[in-house]
């Protein structure tokens, strides 16, 4: 039974199983000063056109988030978040354990604009509230959507404007960067970001994000605060071997389009047996909504998460590809589908 | 240039690379839920002789060690360790940062014992000060030695009796259960302390250390305390098939043997040179002291740490051995010790 | 100008003053463990019906929010309360920097209900969200609302049921209980909350809360909490000796009588001049809404806060009264109103 | 029976309470911005000599500590303090319960110096271990000693020199400013340290320490911490209207002087019977070294605490006097110790 519930049920791409091997017997520098590291950052820092970035590598998401969040604030400050955003619902108050209030509002697609920042920071008066000082978005969002250009220009400014830091948790940032539509590249990211990271594990990686800081202001010390999380891996080289690995040439977006393109393929038959979606996607996670009779015969050739209630009769399910999703089982589930149908 | 500064300086053992590649492209639940990681519980539960054991595996010891103690804890009651503690000098205040106060003892091998830990309980007063609940030993320590089983045996009957956990941070368990007069065994841990946790990293692993809770009264809502802290791998499976490896068969303790009988070679030749040394050590870090002469000249074919000044004439260096230390290494520095001798 | 910006603009009730000076060279013990702590308790326990309970007077509300909770949680779990909360809008995030989520919800008019709660319960799903485990409410609330008792009886019931402690902040108790039409006594708090506190500083003290721990489960070790999050007097004895005048006889409730009389004098003829009202008060906070024009008059002789804008036209102020509000000025203020009036 | 266990046996100054019932009824603006508190501050501006000091009032000596040190410390850093530092031993690890590792010294004498202090750099390596960053020092300190100026112009040079920021706390401040042979005045402390605090509760006040900052670096949004760690009272008036009084005239130091003097004479008589003493003290606490059996009757008569044991026959008992110690009791005390002697 395949499923879709996901983009982190494989393991990694083959190139990095084989970089691991090639590299397995040498002798390198513990706690991320080994050569590999060194290298992957090299290759990061010119796709992103940015030579005076610093670049760490973490080992997951929220560990990546709670880091950056923590080590920006003052006690007092909070971050600001849509309330569907990963650190507020899916984090177990990892940034609350940390000490810092996350002030959410609704976005019905998930993202933050200038508008709903605005009426955040309105409801701020003194010393008796927290102080807002940091807007975490993601991107891709957790609904599936993503920023265009303008947006993150837009939002960027207004950060800027309002004294605001703004960081993108880039967990899924390949299905967002190879969205059909997209105009956003990794250079813009440096351009419009005080950090952000970019996610490996969803994308060809076993494990592994790579925070990037581009506020000069928030470098210093950056360690400490890896090291007090319990995110210094002794073998850091784990970390930069795949990293060299994925921004070796074009690999990691081209892996992040292979799971776009699956599930692009999965949307355009889905509409086209006339189905709606809960939300317009263009990347690696879709929402159709399905009858809940042809939801429980898939369910028995197919694992996915029922996302949402609908209605008594249907829900929204949710289906995620990944680099690793082949084809053949994309047509088999559209053929499937396609059976069930009344 | 071969590297004796630390234990984590290669990759991984060839059988896990191996069992990567062939487990790669499977489908298998995130976050812990995989067969592999379930596979390496069964297994570790044989090993250690405890069916009820629960088992988490997470990326390092800076991470299993705060986790581990600030889900034991309330918020006003503290951990004991010796002075030497891993938690208590190299996590950058990893402990602390959870809201725990550390009551250190200085102990000159490193390890505690009753009469260290009765001190420490004889100067709580009231509710003015933290009060001390868990007593955190590390096994082998952070000076290389050991605890022995009548050392165990007491020190858990004393924390019992004073109402104390006992918590063992295994990072180098192997070194210390293969020392040569060890008599200790993996399943006198399961009977003497409420947590520990086996070290992978230092061991054959690319990262991964399994903590196991003996303690029935501590193992509930475990994984909330793992995925607030930012250690959930979404592919846990790569910690599963890590450890799956390790404890089929015998290969952790082979391992740790190797580590260990290397450094017993460097030791015996080092003491025939007529060297003394800053601690007995039978694990796979032993504490040479030279004359600073010498050290240069080492230091130009070998990497190692200088440990501790002694005098203006002599230093002690601290040499580590691994899983991976071939025996031709060992021979070529002793070699060129000879060589160097005035 | 006279000031109904606050229940906390004067000092307090002149029997504290004569009681202060009366005892003020006899010598006590220290940190609460004096005489008048002790008669202040057991005539605390007398008026609550609960021999039982567990008091302590701390200084402030925000204090007593923070301690109460995070005594009662462990890391991962949360406080749900209503999004007009005091501990979410007010303070400073104190309550997320003891490492805690609040879970919030809206509500019309400040109060949580079955309802309510249920629909927080029902998004949690696993260990990758915080568990609700409290439930805060402020009676009265925030928009001078109160629980009545049978609202208090069913919220107390469902949250037995889901196995969710219950959390009264009483910063205004005084003004709830004594609310015209309110049936709750200080016996039922004993009965149907796991922790209440009983607001001093609003109510004719110069400052003091006292926590009130029903459930035994709550009770060991909470002057640890008190100690380490600073709230420990050493001279204890002025929070003993105010609350000591307070429940002598009725002293307390009487207070809040004359505060709520005064509101409800101001409410009656405001709305007799033709004016509405953001809420529905019974107690010492109301809030009438005004035209700007009008505000703007009355804001040259009287203090007061704007507290919500209606439209380009109008908008609802504040208008708070305590015990030490005089007839005279609420009449001054009714006056001055006529006059203004158009 | 009179107690020298502390001094915060009684309540406070008379005059102080005459200012609060003088002031009692007047209406004042909330959370240390009434009139009292400016001119409380403008007061003690003067008496430092330091018209640009930020000051703040709060409630305990617990309370200041740990917001000073929490506002200033990021979360990777920690305090430094001799191993008897009152936030050490006395707080219930009120600092850690904010995030900092507090780096201890032995001191004989309960103070640090430039060598103490070295020793702690001199372990510090990189981002493995918390970085020192603020001096915490006591005076008088917890053993009755106190710091003369060049002591602390050494200190406070040091720390300049190694970019430590120097805190003082002043819970016993009076005592030490009015030993008899100290040359230390308020106005050096504007210039030495970066922040100190005037202690109140234990120098004729009900309760009540001023928080000095100097550094114009730790100024900014002062205000937050005090809310979120629950110190802002919302009748500050009442921490204000005290220190007015104390800081009217030379009524702080006078009220110091008297408590010095009483202790004097109780150390002077002491040691004319011959017994010896824990320490040299100069302030107001005193430790003599009696036998048991003296001990023994005097405690039939006199409250104290037994500090130390020395042998098997003796121990050192802290006799601490206050403003309000009478010199009958003093006199007492010696003539019942004259009738015990053998």
């Amino acid at each position: 039974m395949h499923s879709f519930r996901n983009d982190y049920s494989e393991g990694c791409h083959p190139n990095i199983i084989k970089a691991l091997l090639d590299t397995n017997l040498e002798q390198q520098e513990g706690y991320g000063d080994d050569q590999y590291c060194q290298e992957a950052k090299e290759l990061i820092k010119l796709k992103i056109k940015n030579q005076n970035a610093d670049i760490h590598f973490v080992s997951a998401g929220t560990q990546a988030n709670l880091i950056v969040i923590s080590s920006i604030l003052k006690p007092f400050e909070s971050v600001i978040s849509a309330s569907t955003g990963h650190i507020n619902v899916h984090e177990t108050g990892a940034i609350e354990a940390t000490g810092h209030k996350i002030e959410t509002i609704f976005s019905e697609d998930g993202k933050l604009n200038p508008e709903l920042i605005q009426s955040i920071l309105e409801k701020f008066e003194d010393h008796h509230m927290t102080k807002p000082k940091l807007v975490y978005i993601s991107n891709s969002t957790e609904v599936g959507t993503f920023y265009s250009k303008i947006e993150l220009v837009n939002l960027s400014a207004f950060c800027k404007k309002n004294n605001l830091y703004l960081f993108m948790d880039g967990a899924r940032l390949g299905s967002a960067l190879c969205a059909s539509i997209n105009d956003l590249a990794f250079s813009d990211l440096s351009a419009l970001t005080d950090v952000f990271y970019i996610g490996g594990t969803k994308n060809g990686a076993l494990l592994g994000e790579a925070i990037i800081i581009n506020n000069n202001n928030l470098k210093e010390d950056f360690k400490f605060h890896l090291k007090q999380r319990g995110a210094l891996l002794s073998k850091g080289r784990l970390l930069g071997i795949q990293f060299r690995e994925l921004f070796k040439e074009n690999l990691y977006l081209d892996l992040a389009s292979q799971a776009n393109s699956m599930a692009s393929i999965l949307s355009s038959e889905i509409k086209n047996l006339g189905f709606e979606f809960l939300s317009e996607s263009k990347t690696n996670q879709i929402f159709p909504i399905l009858p809940n009779s042809i939801i429980t015969e898939l369910s028995k050739d197919f694992g996915f998460y029922v996302w949402k209630k609908i209605d008594n009769k249907n829900a929204a399910i949710r289906l995620v590809t990944s680099w690793a999703t082949k084809k053949e089982v994309v047509e088999k589930f559209i053929n499937t589908l396609k059976t069930i149908q009344p």
